[in-house]
This record gives structure tokens, sequence and C-alpha cells, in this order.
């Protein structure tokens, strides 16, 4: 075994969450592109847009009208997937298996700024979005119909954002979407195993290599976890195990931000262009189980794979096979690192 | 319980191959789209494109020249995600896993004439496609070291098709992909169970009920899947259990062929585009193995949501949690079932 081969050869390593793999060809970095280009959005947004249904004072689709809020504003969303008043039902047809889902969506403005994004904004506006995120999360959670709390930000047009207005989305539900479920298990495994924390031994191994680590302040490490598919994909990790973003202090809250806002300072000079991407945070389910084998994360997936235009396309075979990755993580991880 | 319920609540739905759940909103259909909007594909070529890499008597990449091929032409991919001759390794340092993965990629250009797509041949001419694919699947299938076959296509330029030439590949490798692995595992427990095909007791299911059915002639069913995914996604099912394509006989590759062609015209219509999608077929593994669990099917995932020019977006939600649609698979059956 040489760790050198996984610079070379095509291999396929195992998401230890998942216990799914990505087929990894580092030959083909050199593929031309012939395909398809993005448009670049380099284009300086105004601060206040009166189009704009995030703006402050502005009048949404259904009518209301947003208060004039100065930093950080949650509103139910207008047309959310999930609701809470959803009926309740079960369909066990044969092979036909249907359930009913009831939830709660939520918008959540970062800043009544219209021109910013989180890469323009500093780690303290960032904490007060953190802050947001801890009411939202505690809220939801006390309410006995949510069992999971998915926070999320979709950035840019090629990632399906049909506003630039700095925003995120909270979608909030029953029973624990297909990826949740599966890091759950993993992760109840391995703490009934080891009795420790499968996320916090793989910091311990990855702050030793440092082969992947981007940045690390006191509470969090920002790192391309080894198994990285999407060719600059990102991980925020505290280095306290942690089953959600509740067990922040507001210290750790504050290096929580400053962690977001190195990670996407240094996307957005990458290629320079306002970076796109989906982000995530995938913490313990509010069922009142014990949740003492999770360790909270968040991840960043942004599609761009070699400039600004080019972007990598999860088709054909990674649809109907597994996940493919061109450069390997650690070229990647030091390509985000040059950009501090 | 009533199945009426499905077109008005939010539900989650079981993929019995997969074992994981889709998300679905049907209320939110009506959710107004001011996000990014696609180029339109209308462009009509020339039958050939002397620029084109694909066409018959022009020079490739790597310099070597197509043959003035007459209706196939199968090569090896200059550009392979998995090489033949790649070093076998492992690595296993602590929560690090890794495997090489060796495999032989190839490009299959569906016709000579650039200005087609499968949707512009007819079942005669797909049929000799149909040939190719089980050519080509017995030969690698007879290789010691390929375990897996993956025949795909993607199609459109927001599929990641950097060559409008009608063209598939076929992916094949030691292992199994991801997604192949969780179909295998479900369809062999139905097998031990119930000593019958999981597919093909869907498929009784689904022909008696008649509800997403949009074609079937004496060999195969066109129908959407109770689980699908994608807005119009689409799935073609041999009558017959049958493990691989090998098994079909002349006329039931006919009959296949005819399934491609009825399911690729509606599709052009139903926006009246030249419908963008990625396809693939899922078979048993060549593994040597016995497959009588497995039941072959090809299923269709396009991008389009509601026009030429708007698309899903799997993204935030979708990629942290599961994934979710707005219109029903009942709806889009009655929508794709009006172009026939
Ligand atoms: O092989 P192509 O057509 O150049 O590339 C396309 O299909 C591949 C297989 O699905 C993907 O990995 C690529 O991201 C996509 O652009
Ligand atoms: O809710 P939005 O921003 O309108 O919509 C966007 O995010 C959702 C959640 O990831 C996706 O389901 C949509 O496909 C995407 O366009």
């Amino acid at each position: 075994m040489n760790h050198t081969d996984l610079q070379d050869y095509s291999h396929k390593r195992l998401n230890i969450l998942t216990g799914e793999w990505v087929l990894v060809s580092p030959h083909r970095a050199k593929r031309p592109w012939q395909g398809q280009n993005e448009a670049v959005s380099n284009d300086v947004r105004p601060a206040y847009d009166e189009t704009c249904y995030l703006c402050a004072g502005n009048t949404r689709i259904n009518g209301e009208i947003n208060p004039k809020y100065q930093d950080v504003f949650v509103f139910t969303n207008d047309f959310a997937a999930l609701q809470k008043d959803s009926k309740s039902f079960s369909v066990e047809d044969g092979l036909l298996v249907a359930e009913s889902e009831t939830g709660i969506c939520k918008v959540i403005c970062f800043s009544p700024d219209h021109s910013k994004s989180l890469a323009d904004m500093d780690a303290k506006d960032i904490q007060k979005v953190v802050f947001a995120w801890q009411r939202e999360f505690k809220e939801l959670s006390e309410n006995p119909h949510i069992n999971y709390v998915q926070i999320f930000e979709n950035k840019g047009a090629v990632m399906g954002c049909s506003n630039p207005h700095p925003h995120g989305q909270i979608w909030s539900q029953s029973t624990l979407p297909n990826e949740v479920d599966k890091k759950n298990t993993r992760q109840l495994a391995y703490y009934n195993k080891n009795n420790s924390s499968l996320l916090g031994d793989y910091l311990t191994q990855e702050l030793e290599k440092q082969e992947r680590i981007i940045f690390e302040n006191d509470s969090c490490v920002v790192l391309i976890p080894f198994w990285a598919v999407w060719p600059f994909e990102a991980m925020i990790v505290p280095k306290k195990q942690q089953s959600n973003i509740l067990e922040l202090n507001n210290t750790e809250a504050l290096d929580y931000a400053e962690a977001i806002s190195v990670l996407t300072k240094a996307y957005d000079k990458l290629f320079n262009t306002s970076f796109p991407y989906s982000s995530g945070i995938h913490q313990a389910p509010t069922n009142g189980n014990d949740n003492k084998h999770w360790h909270w994360h968040m991840s960043f997936y942004p599609p761009l794979l070699r400039s600004a235009t080019v972007k990598k396309f999860m088709v054909g075979y990674e649809m109907f096979g597994s996940p493919q990755r061109d450069i390997t993580p650690e070229i990647a991880a030091k390509m985000i690192k040059a950009q501090i």
C-alpha cells in the first residue's frame, strides 16, 4: 500500500459516513472540455433591489410585507414542500408503498444587503446567522411532529437558486431523509463498537496527516474529506463531539462563523467568481432518542470543475453507478488552501 | 388508505429497488419560477460535421481515424475514467479506505448521421444499437476482470454531453457501483423470500392498475415507476424476467427498440424540444454468480420540469436529504402518454 498510488491510478474511496463509494480517476483531469459552459456571475448587485421579494420592506408573492430587518430575517416558505397541517396517511398496496410526511419549511435571509453573500460578510455577521440557525433548530426540535431539521443553502443560479439575495432554507420533517438515515446508521454502529465518535476519530487522523486540511481554529476544522465527491467539496467539523449546533457556545459559534467565512472567501478567489454551491448541516435527529453517536458537520458541494464556467456534471455513470471525480481531494485541498 | 391522497398531500414513496425514498409535494407544482432558464436546443444539425470527432471518417483527438461506418460504431474511450491496465492496490489506513478499480470504457455511436438522435431513428435502426449493446455486453462479460457493465447515454448539453452526435457510453469495471449494489441486495432478498422477481411482481401490479403505464408491446412495458424521482422519469421493463439484455431474442430486441423509440419520440413532443436525459440499463453483474434474482430494466432520467427551458434542480435538500418532486408520477404518465 502506497498512498501516492491514489494520485496516479483509478480507485474508489469509501465514504465512512454513508457506506457508499466514489470513483476517482486522477489521470482524467487532462480531458479537454467541449461541452456546455455556464454563465459567469460577477454581476455587481445593488444593496437594495425593489423587485427582490427578500429585501427588507418589500412585498412577497403572497402579499406579506417583509419587516425592515437589520441582520437576519426568517419566515415560513411561501411555497413549502412540506406542510404542517398536511393529512396523515399510509399506503401499502402490494409493492406500492407510501407514507404521508409533514413538516415546516423556512427561508432565512442572511443579511438585508442584497449585494452580499456569506463570502462578503465578516465572521461577526455570520455568527448572527449561526445564532438564527440555533434559534430555529431549537424551536423546531421542540415541535413533537418534527424529528429532523435540515438547514441548507443553494447558492448561485447554477444551483437552482432563484433569487441572488443572500439566503438559505430550513426544511424540517417527521422522518429522517435518506442521507441522514445512512449517516445515522453508520455513526451508531461505529459508536457502539468503539465507544467514540466516527467523525472525531477521523478528524484525529486528518489532523495528523495534514494532507486535506484547509483551515483550523480553536473549535473547528475545515477539510476536504478523503471521500469527497464534488471537485471542491469541503466539510466543516467541530473538534469537540457535538450532536447538534445548539451545543456551540458563543465563542464556538464565532469560530464556526470564521470557518464559514474563510472557506467561502477562498472559494470565491479560486476561480475569481461568486462560487456556487449547495451547503448543508447534518446533525442529530430531534426525535428525543439518545443521539450521543452523532457528530454534526457542515458540507459544501460546489459544482465548478476547472473554471468559473465549466462545471462537473453528475450524470449518466454517476446517476446509474457511483459518483465519479477527476482531480483528487488532495490536489483540491492544496488549491483551496493556496487562496487563504 | 385512499390513493387520491397521493395527488393532494406531501408524502414519501419507497423505491422498492433501492430501499430509498422520494419526497413528493403535489401542491407545490404551482410555484412560480424565477430562477435559471436553460438554452433551448432546437438547432438543426447537418448530417455530417467536419469538426465532430464522432462523425464517420473524421480524426479523433488521439489521432485515430474513425472508419466510414454505416450504422453503429464502437471504440474505446480516449479519456477513459477506468483503465484496463491500472495498478492494483488497496488502502486501509484507519478510517481512510480505498481500493484500486480497473475497467474498460467505450463510446458507442448510434448512427453516422450527426443530425439524429434515438428519437429520430426508427425501431429497426435502434435494434442495431441494441445488437451492439448485446455484443459489447457479451465481450466484456467474458473478461475475467470485468464484473459489471454499465451502459448509458447522456443526451443534451444540460446533461453534460459534450458532443451532439448521437452516442452513448459503456463503463465496465471490476466491482459493483453503489446503485447496482443496492438493487442487487433488494432483488436478492425479495427473490429469496418470494421465489419470484421483484420487478416482475411489480409489473403485474402496474399492468392491472394502468395508472402509470405509458406503452406496452409483446415483450416490454414503458412506465413511470411509482417512486420516480425526476419529473418525467420513465422505465422500460421486459415482461419476461431476464437477468440481462443478452437474453433478448431478435424479436424481443425489436420490441425493446420500439419501446425506446416510442418513449424518446414522446419526450421530444412533450415540450417540443430535443428532450435531454441520462438513460442507463441496470442488469445483472457479470461475475459468474447465480443472478436469477435480477430483472434488467432501462431507466430515463430527464431533467426538464415544466418547459424546454426550466429544469428541476436536485440541489440543497435533495443532496443532503432525499430527492424531491412536485408533479406526481401519475400526472407525468398522463402527460407523456398523451404524446403517443
Ligand atoms: O464522458 P463525457 O461525455 O465526456 O462526460 C460526461 O459523462 C460522464 C459519465 O457520466 C461524466 O462523468 C462527466 O461529468 C460528463 O461530462
Ligand atoms: O426552494 P427553491 O429555492 O425555490 O428551489 C430550489 O431548492 C429546492 C430545495 O433544494 C429544490 O427542491 C428546487 O429544485 C430548487 O430549485
